[in-house]
């Protein structure tokens, strides 16, 4: 499994687990909401100052979602 | 510090630690050197499968190096 791979399955568990629906996501993270789903269903490729406002915004650190 | 600067210094310090230039690191994370000397000097956003490359190359996880 490549790494965005690992990111979009994480991030959708973790928003989930949090009962958050994307568009909060977003919000909390600064960034559109297509931009979530986009990254959700693997066809973002986001920069690493994105992947850490997410990660900020879910309080997990990158590593969970990407490691 | 932000996300890049802990890249930055992270990924500097891993590859000193290897006694490996900026080249060489270059050459085993398949990008080209210029990219990796914008990484450590913060002037480059790179996207989360370039920092999965170089933390593949490097041979440590994304999280030691952003986290």
């Amino acid at each position: 499994m490549d790494i965005r791979q690992r990111l979009a399955e994480n991030m959708r568990a973790i928003r989930r687990e949090k009962g958050w629906s994307q568009e909060e996501l977003a919000d909390r993270a600064g960034v559109h909401r297509t931009y979530i789903s986009g990254v959700e269903r693997c066809v973002r490729n986001p920069t690493i100052t994105i992947v850490g406002r997410i990660a900020g915004a879910l309080g997990v650190k990158v590593g969970e979602m990407v490691d």
